[in-house]
C-alpha cells in the first residue's frame, strides 16, 4: 500500500458529536473485569458489584452514653421525693459509651443524673424507660443490608462502613488500560535540546493525567516516528494489551497524516471528523475488537476530543456516570461568532465584578495551551446557533471552582511584569485570592472598567497635547463614573534591540533608515500610542516602518520576537529586554497607574491590594527587577465624577 | 500523676468553632518544606513557588496550517484573472502545521487555496499578507512569563504547559505528615473475631482517606491501649516525626478519657470542646511545637472535627485555600430543632421532586456512620438559630454532585429487600440513575407523596374493614391528587423467631402466653398495622405484649434483634428471617404496591422503572430470594381523582 497516494486527500466528515459518541459507545463491548483489593487501598476505586454488610453494627446492644446500666422495670418507683438506691453488681453496673449492656440490664441512665454516695452505691430520682440510651443491634448497619451498589466510587467515610462490616477485601472494577501512542517526526522528549521545527512531546503526559483522573490506567508509549509500518505494528500490539487505544496525532489531512488509512487497513473506521471545533479532526475506529481514538495534534483540540470520546468509554467500563461540570450563567463581555453546523467550544475567562459574572473569550487558536490552562470555563455554542451578542447571558461549564472565580481580582489593561509579582504576593497573604490578568492594552482596560468587566486596569496613556499621563483619557472616556486613579509605578520605556544594538538604533528615524523588522503592539496599547507619537514627532508614517502591522500583546512577546532576529526592533519596558538579555535604549519615563471603580477601591479586596502595593516588601521586590520605581506615598485621585 | 482523679471530671467548653479554628491556625507556625519532583509525577501536587517559562512556545515561527510558505511581498500581483506561478525552492516550500517557516518566507497559504500543476510548481490566485497563518514565537507562552503562582494544584493540562516549557522538574510543597493515633481498649483490627463490647478500629482508615484527599501524608499507627503512660510515649514520638498529630478518641469526659490531661501535662491545651454538634468534644493543643487534635470517638463527630480543624492546617501548610462545598437551596420536609448557642451539623437526604429540591434530616446520632455515608448534604444551623420550620427554605452544603441528586428516584415508605435489587438493576441500565430509599413505613410513604417529597412509595396497608390492601387509605389520604398505584409484589408476612422456634409461637396469643420479647415496628409501618390487627383479632392489648414499645425501622432490624435473643419474636417478611437463618411462621400474604404521582409514572424515569420491574430478568432475581411473587401483567390503577 502506498501511503503517498493519500497525502493530499482531504475528506474529513462533519458528523454530529453526539452521534459519533453513541456509535463508539455501542461498539465498546468489553465485559468489565473485576479484582479483589484490600479495602484500605480502595479509596477512589469503583465497586464492581453490590456490597452487603456481613455483620450488624453495633453487633451488640451498646451503651449510647457514659452512665449506669439498670433494669428499667426496677426503677419505676424512683422520684425526687423518693430517691432509689441501687447496689453495684446485681442492680446496676457502670458503662461507658460503646460498652456492651450486660444481661439482664435493659436501660442506661446518664452519669450526670446519678448521685454516687460511694463507688458501690448510686441514687437515682427518675425512673428509666426500657431501652433508653441503648444503641440497638444494627442501629447503624443491619447484617445483609446493601451498603453500596455496583458503580459506587469509594470515599473516605465509605471505608469506615466497609471495615466496620468486616469487609476487609472488596471487589472493584479493574481500571481499563488506555495505551497512548504519540507519533510524529517533529516530536522530542521534554529534556531534549530543541531545534526549530521540533516540538516537545507533552500531549501524552497530559492524556495520561486525564485518564488517571477519570479512573483509567494510562500506558504512555515512547514517541513513534511517522512511519506507516511502524505505526501499524505499534497499533496491533496495543490492541493486544489494552482496553482502549489513543493515538496522537496524524488524525488530520496533512502530508503525514497516515493514521486514518492505517486504522482502515488493519481495522475499521467509524468516524473521521466531527462537527465540533476545536477537535474536529478526530478518528474513531476499532482494531481487533479494541476501540482506537485518533486524537488531533493541537493540544486544545486533543484535550477536548479525549474528553468527548475517551472519558465516556472509561466511565462505561467502570459503570459510573460521566461527571458533569458545574455551570454558571455569565454576561458576555464580547460578541461571540460561531460557525453554523458545528459546535464551538470557546475557552472563557470569567470575572465576578459588581455582583455579576462577566465572561470574555480567550484566543480560539487550538495550539495555545495556556488558553486552556487559563480558562475559567467553556462556552459550548450549539451547532444551530451562529453565536451570541455582547451583553447576552449564556451558560458556561466551569473549569475551576466557582469560589475561586468569585474571589479573584480581575485585572485588565496594559501588561506589566510586576502584576505577576503582585498576584503572587496577594496569594501569599490570602491563599483564597488571586489576580487574574488579561493583557488587552490601556484603552481596552479603561473600557473594561467602563463596562463593569474588571476591578482594576493598568494604564499608561500619554496625552500628546498635555504631555500628561492617563487623566485626560479618563475624563473623556469615564465621564460621570465614580473611579479612582492610583499612582503605581514610574517605569522606563525604550527600544528593545538585539544584543549589542548591531543596527545602532536610537530613534524612530533610525528604524526607518536601517529598515529594521519592527515588532509593534496592538491598537490601544499605551506603548503603541507612544510609538505613534514618536513617529509623528519624527515626521514619519506607519508606511515608513517595516512590520508596523505585526502586533504583539505584551512586552515579553515583543522581546521574544526581537530575540531571534538580528534585524529586529521593538518598543517596550526595560525588564522585558533584561529578561531576554537584549539591549535597551531608554526613550521615556512613563507613569503606569491603576484605575479602578471607587466601589472596588473601598472594598475589602481593594484595600488589601493597595496595602500590599504600598508595603516595603513589595516595593523592594519590584525595584530589584530594575527599571521601576514604585510611587512613594501614592495619592489616589478621584476622577470621572465631581467630588 | 494519678489519672483516676480525672475520671469523672466533666469540663468541656463551648468555644465558638471559628474562634478555636483561628487560634489553632495562629499556633501552627511550621515553615512549609518544598521538594523538587519530576513534572510527570506532579498531578495533584501543589506548586511551592511561582513557576516561570524557560522557553517560548512556539520557540520558532511555526506554520499554523498545512500549506505552502511564501514571501508575502512577492505575491501581491496574484489575482483570479492573473494567477501567480511559483517555483518550489526559492519561491515556495511545502509546510505542515507546526513546521518551522524557513527564512526568508514570511507567510503561509493554505493547501486548499493552492493549485498544483506539478510537485515543483504551484499557482495562487490571491496575495498573502505578511505573517498570515504563522504562529509567532511565544504565541502560547513567552519565555520568562509566570506560568503558575505558588499554591497552584497541578491539573492534567498544566503538565503540558510545564513540559512544553522544559520544566521537567518542579518545586512542590512537601505533603504535611499527619500521624493518626487510634486509642481504646475496646478497639480491634478489622479482621478480628468480634466479642461484645469490641469495636472494629475503622476511624483511623477513614481519617487517612480524608487526609490523603486533602493533600496530606497520613501515617496511621497501630491501636494504642488506654494506658496513660503508653499514650504519652506515642504522642511524644509523633511530635518528633510529624507535622500534625491526630489522636482518637478519649477526647470526651468518660472514665477512660485521659487524653486532655496527658496533652496538658506534656504540652498545652488551647481548646477542650467547641460549640458545635456533633463533634463537640474535640481537643486542640500543642506538644513540642506540633499541633495535636484530639478527635471524638463517634464516627460522625470525628469526621466533622477532622474537617473543622485538620483540613485548615493542611491547607495552610500547602498554601492553598480551603475547598468549599457547592450549596443548594432546599425546602425542608420536616421541622429541624437545634440547640441555641451551638452550631448543628444535620445530615440531610435531598430529593429532586416536581422540580424542587426537598430535604429531610437523617438520624442525628453521631454513632450512625451510614447516616454520613447516605447523606446528600449537610445543613449547618448557626448557633443563634433554634431551627427551621417544615416547608422553610434553607441552604445545604452538598456531599454529592448535584447532578447525582437530580437523577435519583426518591423512594419512600415501607421497607422491602427487593428495593435494593431494583436500585442495583436500574444503575446497571443507566449508570447515572439510582434509587434513594428511606424506610419510614407505609403511612409516611403516602404522606411523602402527598407533600411532593418522593417519587415512589412502597405501601402495604391492610384495611381491617374491607380486608383490601392500600386503596382505601389512598382514597382517604390523597383525595383530589392524581396518583397511580402499581401492583408490585405479593409477599409473605409472618412471625420471625429464633431457630427452631423454642417457644412454639404461632399466634399473637402465644406471644402473650410465653411472654416473649417482642420487637415491634414503628408507628405507621404496614407491619405494625398488621400486628395491631392481629392483637385486636386475638382480643389482646399492647399491654399484653412485652416489648410493644421497642420500635425498629426495617424487617432486617427486627430479624437482627430476634437473632441474638432466645426469647425474641417479631413480625416481618420471609427474606429477612431467611437472611439471618431464623424460623418463619407465615401469617399473611400481603400486597406490596408502588404508589406514585401520575407525573412520575408517565415520566421517562417512571417508564424506565416500570419496564425494569416487569422484565423477566428482574422477576427471576426477586423470586429467587423466596417468599415473593412479582405481580404478572400488573395493571396500574389511577386513584385519587376521578379518571
Amino acid at each position: 500500500m502506498n501511503y503517498k497516494n493519500f497525502k493530499r486527500k482531504i475528506y474529513l466528515e462533519d458528523k454530529p458529536r453526539a452521534q459519533a459518541r453513541e456509535e463508539i459507545l455501542a461498539a465498546f463491548r468489553l465485559t468489565p473485569e473485576k479484582e479483589e483489593i484490600s479495602t484500605i487501598t480502595s479509596l477512589g476505586r469503583v465497586t464492581a458489584e453490590p456490597i452487603f454488610a456481613r455483620v450488624s453494627m453495633p453487633h451488640y446492644h451498646a451503651s449510647a452514653m457514659d452512665g449506669i446500666a439498670v433494669i428499667a422495670e426496677n426503677t419505676y418507683t424512683a422520684h425526687e421525693q423518693n430517691p432509689l438506691r441501687l447496689k453495684r453488681g446485681e442492680e446496676f453496673c457502670y458503662v461507658d459509651t460503646g460498652n456492651a449492656i450486660p444481661s439482664p440490664f435493659n436501660a442506661v441512665i446518664m452519669i450526670e443524673h446519678v448521685d454516687c454516695p460511694d463507688e458501690e452505691t448510686i441514687e437515682i430520682i427518675e425512673p428509666a424507660t426500657p431501652w433508653q440510651h441503648i444503641r440497638p443491634i444494627g442501629e447503624d448497619v443491619v447484617q445483609e443490608e446493601m451498603l453500596f451498589p455496583q458503580g459506587h466510587i469509594i470515599r473516605p467515610a465509605d471505608l469506615g462502613v466497609l471495615l466496620a462490616g468486616q469487609q476487609t477485601v472488596i471487589p472493584v472494577a479493574k481500571k481499563p488500560v488506555v495505551t497512548i501512542i504519540p507519533t510524529g517526526n517533529e516530536l522530542v522528549e521534554a529534556n531534549a535540546e530543541l531545534a526549530p521545527g521540533q516540538i516537545i512531546e507533552f500531549n501524552g503526559s497530559v492524556f495520561a493525567g486525564f485518564i488517571k483522573d477519570w479512573g483509567g490506567e494510562p500506558n504512555l508509549l515512547p514517541i513513534v516516528k511517522d512511519e506507516p509500518e511502524k505505526i501499524k505494528e505499534v497499533l496491533l500490539e496495543a490492541a493486544e494489551t489494552s482496553d482502549i487505544i489513543v493515538i496522537n496525532a496524524g488524525s488530520s489531512a496533512g502530508s503525514k497524516d497516515y493514521t486514518v488509512h492505517i486504522i482502515g487497513e488493519i481495522g475499521e473506521v467509524f468516524t473521521h471528523g466531527v462537527a465540533a471545533r476545536p477537535g474536529k479532526p478526530v478518528i474513531l475506529g476499532k482494531i481487533n475488537g479494541k476501540i482506537v481514538v485518533g486524537v488531533p495534534g493541537y493540544p486544545v483540540s486533543a484535550y477536548l476530543a479525549l474528553e468527548w470520546f475517551v472519558r465516556p468509554l472509561i466511565c462505561k467500563y467502570l459503570q459510573i456516570p460521566e461527571p458533569k461540570r458545574q455551570t454558571v450563567t455569565v454576561k458576555l463581555g464580547r460578541r461571540i461568532v460561531s460557525s453554523m453546523g458545528a459546535e464551538d467550544f470557546v475557552r472563557m475567562n470569567i470575572g465576578y465584578v459588581n455582583g455579576q459574572f462577566v465572561a470574555n473569550p480567550l484566543t480560539r487558536a487550538a495550539g495555545v495551551t495556556m488558553s486552556y490552562v487559563r480558562a475559567d470555563g467553556l462556552l459550548i455554542v450549539p451547532a444551530n446557533i451562529i453565536g451570541y451578542e455582547q451583553g447576552e447571558l449564556a451558560e458556561v461549564e466551569l473549569l475551576r471552582p466557582l469560589e475561586e472565580i468569585k474571589q479573584a481580582i480581575v485585572f485588565c489593561g496594559s501588561h506589566d511584569l510586576t502584576i505577576d509579582l503582585l498576584s503572587s504576593r496577594l496569594k501569599q497573604v490570602r491563599t483564597d485570592m488571586k489576580i487574574v490578568s488579561s493583557h488587552v492594552g490601556s484603552m481596552a482596560g479603561i473600557m473594561a472598567i467602563r463596562k463593569g468587566e474588571a476591578h482594576v486596569a493598568g494604564i499608561h496613556l500619554l496625552d500628546p497635547s498635555t504631555k500628561e499621563y492617563n487623566i485626560s483619557y479618563i475624563n473623556k472616556l469615564l465621564a460621570g463614573q465614580d473611579v479612582v486613579l492610583f499612582p503605581f509605578l514610574k517605569r522606563k520605556q525604550g527600544w528593545i534591540l538585539p544584543k549589542g544594538n548591531p543596527l545602532g538604533i536610537e530613534s524612530a528615524a533610525d528604524l526607518a533608515r536601517v529598515n529594521a523588522n519592527y515588532v509593534n503592539r496592538q491598537k490601544g496599547a499605551g506603548t503603541r500610542i507612544l510609538f505613534d507619537l514618536l513617529l509623528e514627532e519624527g515626521c514619519l508614517t506607519p508606511e515608513d516602518i517595516t512590520g508596523y502591522d505585526r502586533e504583539m500583546f505584551s512586552h515579553l512577546a515583543v522581546a521574544a520576537e526581537v530575540n531571534g532576529d538580528a534585524h529586529g526592533a521593538g518598543l517596550g519596558i526595560y525588564p522585558a529586554a533584561k529578561a531576554m538579555d537584549l539591549d535597551f535604549v531608554p526613550v521615556a519615563d512613563e507613569e503606569y497607574d491603576l484605575l479602578m471603580t471607587r466601589g472596588f477601591y473601598e472594598s475589602e479586596s481593594g484595600k488589601l491590594l493597595m496595602a500590599i502595593i504600598q508595603s516595603a516588601q513589595f516595593k523592594e521586590q519590584v525595584e530589584k527587577i530594575g527599571g521601576y520605581q514604585v510611587v512613594e506615598n501614592a495619592e489616589p485621585k478621584c476622577l470621572g465624577v465631581e467630588v
